[in-house]
């Protein structure tokens, strides 16, 4: 049975064009930097956010933590919003792998207020009992739905300079951001120093991310990127289909986004059913459905067995997740199968 | 020249009576385990806070830092507010040494908000995208000056429990909470697993501070206080200073108290001069004097000149610290010299 | 142009049969535990190294320090050979990720005398100057090219499981180890807790490792692969190639080695070249070519002119990998290049 | 009971001259920096080594790990013995505190082969699977009880110049050391760029060690100190002691060294008892006593009887340690009793 996986936009499989990309492609050992594809991916995507430089790395969680480990010394401190991947999805990994202390900051739905980063800065030359700061986080898209503006973005990053701290933007769903703003993902990327972006997610890729800076940070993330067990032989095979997820796949982005203001659209007449439409920027629809009394571990449950995959509630929250994978007649079957489950049927 | 010297409660040198028991200690070695007078301070420490036993190490920071590195393992998260003396004053060193991530929280002048602590508290088998929370950290007195109602550390404590956290207590100052709230420091420390309190501060020891838990805790952090070097050797010289402190100076504390609430209402009725009053739990007394136009910097000097070691504004306020070496004398003759100061004499 | 790629044997292109898996990989989100292809692998490999469980990881060293991180507490110390692959080319990565502190000894060969990793082995409760050792490593094959005895293996883990440490076998060529030997790999990896082992290098996957051990340990390894940004999406796509190696490609590595003794000796009968052919247990060739006065890095030049990779020297030796893409003819075209380049031609 | 006590110098309490010292020391907030007796310390310590500065530390292990943690940056290689105490006797701190890859060599009685560590330095930049090497480190006197000669020191201090690698000394026992080699201390730390030496063992101050270095470094390791809340605050107490250690207890470690050939030799003449008489450069005695049949912990418990404290054996032999406290008449009453012992009375 072909489920409607509506979990997240990380259950994307690959399109045939990139299954035929991954056929055919030239490969060489990329730790040799033999690899043809890889540096046709990793000169591509630079561009694409006007960057020097990029480097293919296996997963938005290390792309992000290989971030802070090249920006960072071990014991800078890191200022980010409490409610960020970083902080939130990644295993604490900033502990472990960069060594970094986290200054979380409560964020307004993701967005943060540049004056508190602004108190937050501090050199460790100061004071005998500071850190530095060693590193800004942004998330665009945010993992809550929403698109952060680029004025806020854009005074973070003036502040930044003139503190002489760099930012980092977590753009997993980079090209999201770029869709809704309706602009190209280079006026985000202006207000970063360094980005990660996601191809696999909405973008269809299977497997792989990548982080993007200047030159000197990518040398030295290249070689962080080995510590780590990056560096990986004939990647070549996944940068293949990373090319096609950005050379084809962007233009969907704006699809997935209709659909889920469809869905949320469609959700929110459901009696019981309250949907957070001011947040469906791109492909998540959040709703609270504690009104119909129905129980959401119930609803997965029935869902399943109606080949819908959904993830359980979070913070009194469901999310479902529109993508390449979900057409608008799912949707359709989707609303029709609430309306069925929550009438008992 | 004798200073009167407003810096901190740090600065505050030993007593006769101390030199005269570090001069007579007996001593031993006590990584052997074999010095009579740390055993002797140890045991008394434990009993004052009522905890099974208790150890001592070189400073409050290496207390903090050393129970952090013992409740959690490395990638765990802990819980604490923003503005606590781990997260600001002690130069990201949860980061390089208990390897943990902060989930720091807007705290209300100290004061943590159970309901947010709640929210936060996550386990490692929950979700392959989350850490465990390994610790909840609570600082009374904080240091702006405010005593934590019991009531609030009971509600942390209470729900730490119930989700199997450990709570450590932030006590460098523990004994000028106590005083505040007119308990024995037993009624404070039954709101924590763990606490540090120490000697040194108002309490006028050269050096020391404790660290008391458990005995299962107290033994793991007699091995790691060894990785971090501090193990000592006739550590019974201290230890004697330490004794006196306990022994005769907690009482002293409320003459502090009463002390700053004199030196803030004097401070107070100084024009342009404008006191915390209702922050003034201990012994700091915070002020804006920015209504006066006169420069922080200056005076600074000026009362250098005079005798008087203050510090520079910090985030836009003074902070005058009282303590066994400052008299009633001496808080006149600082209110005559703010007076001249600013009259510009 | 072709080359002849002699550098490693992780220059190994994917075969055709490799790409037509991967072509039609069935594939799902490895994170929510859905790609049935990854679970397919990790059943297999299980089996062919006869343990309980088995994790896809992105490469070897991602593999082993996986394992390390896995087995050990931060703080402990690791028994292991002053020249493995640990030690020497995994950028220290054992001090970031694992936390760990090596006790190197001094190999014969890649060979460790058991004696002395007895004497080295304690306990933190023995002495509080002591940490604990967590882990013991062996490579087989050892990257010098030797195959370590089963013998000395089963002697390591017999003192390794009477002092309750476990035993990591850094097996990235444990095949080529098992070819040499005349043996299943079962009979090497019976004497390990974990192992990990390389699909691609001589195997020809173009990607992916695998960490096996008890469900116990690979269940925590899978967590700690996520803290590492490890945990990947539609992996399907790299573990349908990595099953086409392990099914297809083991009967290979005999015929690599065979060529490998041949290039050796047809090396060793030009004048000057001097081959360690006592240690030609594998696919690599040693080989010391002072005595012929020719510069290796002018070697590394004219090779390369003539469609030939090969590295530098190290350590005063030259190393040529065979592999699945260097055929008994691509010997001859070697040897016939090596006598002209240093007849001057 | 006043034991005789030879199981280290660390035993060693303060002489009656550091405890008058210490009952008037002039003292003031270290972390502020207004401590004249610890600056007066710093000042003279630096001189002692000709050195640029010196920083007060509270324990060897204390000031090792801060030279490792100060001199490398994380994920860096260290070159040492493998008998040596930072290696052996600081808890793995190395992996811990500086986070550091231990490249460990065998030594040959303490003393390492300037060859074999040339062949270990590597750079970062000359492999992307190499660290870089972040220091060297040698032990003089050695804990095993040798002098490590001068001219050894010599060659590895100039091929770690010509290399660009630090050397740091542990000079736990530098002044045993040197009176050995009877020359003044500064002619053993010309041959490294930072020193730790002990103010506690046979100098006898009851707590503090020194690391020097150039002023650079120490101003890097006052701030990393405090990372590891080692800031203090009335130290002065204790850097009085620490003035009297310096000026007057040295010319007692050659009567010290006397003393261990006087006990070794009469040790000699017990039927049954080898001394490692060649090794007893310093104020150590090590001897086998396994000829005698007579079970060493009964010898320690047998001892303690007859008020002398003795370790057990450690990998077969005992060690007696001489110091300020043990006298030749203690040693008389060490070898009758040692006869007595044997002969069962």
């Amino acid at each position: 049975m072909k489920f409607i996986d509506l979990r997240s936009d990380t259950v994307t499989e690959p399109t045939q064009n990139m299954r035929q990309a991954m056929f055919t492609a030239e490969v060489g050992d990329d730790v040799y930097g033999d690899d043809p594809t890889v540096i046709a991916l990793e000169e591509y995507a630079a561009k694409l956010v006007n960057k020097e430089a990029a480097l293919f790395v296996p997963s938005g969680t290390f792309g992000n933590q290989l971030a802070l480990f090249t920006h960072c010394t071990r014991g800078n401190e890191v200022i980010l919003g409490d409610d960020c991947h970083i902080v939130v999805h990644e295993v604490a990994a900033s502990s472990v792998i960069a060594g970094v202390q986290l200054r979380t900051l409560t964020s307004n739905k993701g967005e943060l207020d540049p004056k508190q980063i602004q108190a937050r800065i501090r050199k460790e030359d100061e004071d005998i009992h500071y850190p530095s700061t060693g590193l800004i986080c942004i998330e665009n898209a945010h993992s809550c739905g929403r698109v952060i503006p680029l004025c806020t973005m854009e005074k973070i990053y003036n502040l930044a300079k003139q503190k002489e701290v760099p930012v980092h933007l977590d753009g997993a769903r980079l090209f999201n951001a770029a869709a809704y703003l309706d602009v190209d993902a280079k006026e985000i990327t202006k207000y970063c120093d360094t980005v990660m972006f996601c191809m696999s997610k909405a973008l269809c890729a299977p497997i792989g991310s990548i982080l993007a800076g200047d030159k000197k940070f990518i040398a030295k993330a290249r070689k962080k990127r080995k510590v780590l067990g990056g560096g990986l032989r004939q990647v070549g095979i996944l940068a293949a289909a990373g090319l096609v997820a950005l050379h084809e796949m962007i233009p969907q982005l704006k699809i997935d986004h209709e659909n889920a203001i469809l869905l949320g659209e469609e959700l929110s007449k459901i009696p019981g059913i309250s949907v957070n439409s001011e947040d469906t920027h791109i492909n998540m629809v959040f709703f609270d459905m504690s009104a119909t009394g129905f129980s959401t571990d119930k609803l997965v449950e029935k869902f399943y067995n109606r080949g819908i995959k959904i993830n359980g509630e979070e913070d009194g929250l469901m999310r479902f997740v529109t993508h390449n994978w979900i057409s608008k007649e799912d949707i359709k079957f989707i609303i029709t199968s609430m309306k069925e489950v929550l009438a008992g049927k």
